[in-house]
């Protein structure tokens, strides 16, 4: 059995404890909150999953990669991938460790539909669209102007990889919405898409945790144009974020253990490896 | 750059030149017919894309192989494949070599989305749907059929992997529609299915090398369920083929490269290992 640990109790550890639970070749080793897990012992601990906010994945990567313990994070930030593995790739050679970086759906498993499609046409554009969903990241910029209580970012997919950004606030007392809608407007977060800024009566009525995308690619196998794909999904965000994940966990204990130590994101995954059962049985029930 | 050559001057061989030819990273190592592979030289070639009848992969496989050079093919008979990489994987190991096996569309990227949703939520049911396209297999039981002198099934889906067989034939002088009909509607090909039988004047008229796939599972990610995924494409076929095969070519090389040697199916390959450029363009494009 894989002994696989939590850090951080959210929406996210909470899902990822459900799929340890439910797969057949794991065991929760511990779920662990901020630096308590400084006391985490290789041995006890194969996998440590980072379910911390995406900006504290740095530190504690490198800190459980040193103790030469596995990692699995769902760092979000795109733009700073390939920095969060040029600083883990030493750390997990040297430690002869392995960690999964940005396992989540985007980045994530988008990351290697993209990655298969521009393989299956070389050429050509691939647009993701997300949602209907909640941006975590426009939502906390929407909470952090001035008057506002409490709000939810809804993002709309327009196609062609354009949004529209659906507001839902709750005014503090004596905030004039007029003012709040202006401001949210002009914040960098949100000038340059389509924005709608609604005030409700309680933001927490709206909650919901569904999320999805439509990703397509327009492409050119060879010669050949015109070959179309499309994927599309319609999920509940936390509980897929912890599946990935988990399933992921699995592959970074499987690399570990063929001595292909580093810091992998999930295009450089194998997809066998995310699954349980042996060779023969995932090729004769999948291939 | 990598040469590839191609074993095979079929419509999946002419796709695969067109897609070498327009990677930027290959070269063309020469064009075989049967037996004349035979005088081929490692170091002359990297790998060899089997674009042969698939019964006759297992052969000029392990021919190749044996010579050290890498192989691609894209063998079709699912229950076989598992017995097909038995046969190669001491062939590769011993000759230091790397074989792919079935890169095509399905099997090929189809497994990976397959292997992939079953990561994503594990329990549930995935259903392929093919089509509207042409079926290899049922064409050729068509035409075995006495009396007809050309023939087209078409593949049409009905959802949850369930399929209608249009059949489009041409009669030879003198033979009788309602007995040929009968005759290939009791024919193990078609006795399961829902199948259709036209008389045409012309089947070469209908011919059209356009295929798709609606491939749809819901699932269950950790305890929750009603998770929806669907990947769908609509493709020229052999381009398609051709042009995975040659992706496949260059994992192929990677692989031997880091002494990764073995026969591989699809769902054991990075999908990253697909395409040309290094991994920090690709993070950087894709992640």
């Amino acid at each position: 059995m894989i002994k696989v640990a939590i850090l951080g109790y959210g929406n996210i550890g909470r899902a990822a404890e459900e799929a340890i639970k439910a797969a057949p070749d794991m065991e929760l080793a511990g779920i662990y909150h901020h630096n308590d897990c400084l006391d985490c012992i290789a041995g006890n601990i194969d996998v440590m999953l980072l379910c911390t906010p995406t900006r504290e994945v740095p530190k504690f990567a490198a800190i459980m990669a040193s103790k030469g313990i596995c990692t699995v994070d769902s760092f979000d930030i795109h733009g700073q991938i390939w920095g969060l593995r040029s600083q883990m790739e030493p750390v997990c050679q040297t430690n002869r460790t392995a960690s999964i970086l940005s396992a989540g759906w985007d980045p994530g498993t988008d990351s290697m539909v993209r990655a298969l499609l521009t393989a299956m046409a070389p050429k050509g554009l691939t647009y993701t669209n997300f949602g209907p969903g909640r941006s975590m990241g426009h939502t906390v910029a929407a909470k952090a102007i001035k008057g506002v209580k409490n709000a939810l970012s809804m993002t709309i997919p327009l196609g062609t990889g354009i949004h529209r950004r659906m507001v839902y606030i709750e005014l503090e007392d004596g905030a004039d919405f007029k003012t709040v809608e202006a401001n949210l407007l002009a914040d960098d977060y949100f000038a340059h898409d389509e924005t709608h800024v609604i005030q409700v009566e309680s933001v927490d009525a709206l909650n919901n945790v569904a999320h999805g995308v439509n990703l397509v690619r327009s492409g050119v196998s060879g010669e050949t144009h015109n070959q179309r794909f499309e994927f599309n999904m319609e999920i509940n965000n936390p509980a897929l974020t912890g599946q990935v994940m988990v399933s992921c966990a699995r592959a970074a204990v499987r690399m570990k253990e063929r001595g292909e130590f580093g810091a992998k994101t999930m295009i450089e995954l194998r997809p066998i490896d995310l699954l349980p059962g042996n060779t023969e049985q995932n090729i004769k029930a999948l291939v």
